[in-house]
């Protein structure tokens, strides 16, 4: 399972009963969390997805509907007797905050929280199965985007087949690794005949708040999913432009120069009651487009 | 009208469907906010309470189920191009913490906001037909109670009667202080026979977090609403006094030695799923007990 659950898909101001940013990523046993606006905590409750599972936090900028909800969803990991280290990736700017937030409530907490300050482009988690790394977007206070990349699986043996073909032991590593096994004879055994490809490195890019910049093409280059900021519909590109968002057609737009497989748009702004012109505006650029609804769960496939 | 409209009952810890501290206090055409637990703003939209017409706030203390929803609530004031000046009455400690929010994101807010910082026990606002005054309670940091009092308003005149009986209108000020008036020929005419009184001064005191402390009789005596914390039932009465709260029970004896009119008992912990056993609790020491209900608004008479 590699999926993305969306908490909230508006924009600053909460309305019509849609919350500012955050969204959960599941990644084999894995939960991470992507900004956390406010009342995200209650978001998690109402999608049932467990407080506790949290390991890694990543805050994109230090707008407040990126982060209000983010003290109190500490506090809570910490009522609850959270043992479990915590990692946090965010801007510089947000420690002080945090700290005179919890010396002001005489908050001790019981677990460690480990605070990343995110500084420049490049890795932030790698583990065995995939790395996280953060990428710079334009927007008008410093912003980062998040790429969440599968490392690619050797591949899975057919074991019959491979016992069938003569192949020793010694050699396994050698096929799962797709290199063709030649006997003794010289008979050559191909690697697809006896091996079937791992789950590929699929790849989600999260790009966070951002003006319209075709520059983001490279850095998301291909992705299976792509999540893009959608603010305002095209007929106020002019406002986009001047407050650093994107309409839903230059958000079809990039997914589609970037080659993506699939594009999730969100951040709506307050002002749109209804948000089906959305969806219809950035499929006209590209088709493989969805809202992001809050509650629905993407696959990365 | 003077009501208290509960927009939050729980405790630290959202659950439930409930959330954490805030009641709105409507007082003829002004509207006061104390407490903003996280979500307060969506709670004022789902309850159809405008943000445009608080403009005093008040925070009774430094744990964040009290204040997260603040920042997120001013920076929506701004975000709406709100221009009346804000006032917000909390504990020092929160002001820093606000300016580095607003620092971080860059916000320069539409309105002016007076932060005054609360120190001691005294009058916050004082008006021509009310006034707010805070009062320490006992809790685990620094924290305060507010109390909102209606002031006397002069007796009105029942004009025809006062005619009738041949009062000069020179007098009309002293009939409105409650005076009898004695004409040329000795006769007296009594108040009561021309005058009716206005409305009385009425009260709500609000205890915030409070360990159960008979001293906040003497403050919050016969006033006409209370409303009084009660985290816990009185089986755990152990654990509310290690943790500066107070039980169901004990917050019912508190309003019957201090002869209040009505009690409203709130902030409820998570442990509970139902919160039943908390009124037929309270109403054991004092019958006139109610339940802070989300959305509920309770008139002060």
């Amino acid at each position: 399972m590699f999926g993305i659950t969306i908490l909230g898909n508006n924009s600053a101001l909460p309305a019509h009963g849609r919350h500012p940013t955050a969204q959960v990523i599941t990644f084999s046993d894995q939960v991470f969390l992507i900004d956390c606006g406010e009342g995200t905590q209650m978001q998690l409750s109402a999608y049932k997805v467990k407080r506790s599972r949290i390991n890694h936090i990543f805050i994109s900028h230090m707008h407040g509907d990126h982060y209000f909800g983010l003290p109190g969803l500490i506090t809570s990991m910490g009522l609850l007797g959270r043992e479990m280290p915590l990692h946090l990736y965010a801007p510089p700017e947000l420690l002080p905050i945090l700290n005179l937030q919890f010396e002001a409530a005489n908050t001790t907490l019981p677990f460690t929280l480990h605070f990343h300050a995110i500084q420049s482009a490049g890795n932030l988690v790698e583990e065995k199965k995939f790395k996280v790394a953060c990428f710079p977007v334009k927007h008008r206070i410093p912003c980062w985007g998040f790429l969440f990349t599968e490392k690619k699986q050797p591949r899975k043996l057919v074991i019959e087949a491979v016992i069938a073909a003569g192949i020793p032991t010694a050699f396994y590593p050698q096929l799962q690794m797709g290199e063709n096994y030649t006997n003794k004879n010289g008979r050559v055994v191909e690697n697809e005949t006896v091996t079937v490809p791992a789950t590929p490195g699929r790849s989600y890019a999260f790009c966070a708040d951002t003006i319209f910049d075709p520059d983001l093409c490279t850095v998301v280059k291909g992705v299976n999913l792509l999540y893009h900021e959608a603010t305002y519909l095209h007929d106020l590109e002019e406002r986009a432009k001047a407050r650093f968002h994107t309409t839903a057609f230059q958000a079809g737009s990039i997914a589609k120069a970037a080659d993506v497989q699939r594009l999730i748009i969100g951040h709506f702004s307050s002002k749109y009651d209804h948000l089906d012109d959305f969806e219809t505006e950035a499929r006209t650029a590209f088709p493989s487009t969805d809202l992001a609804i809050e509650g629905v769960t993407y696959l990365v496939k």
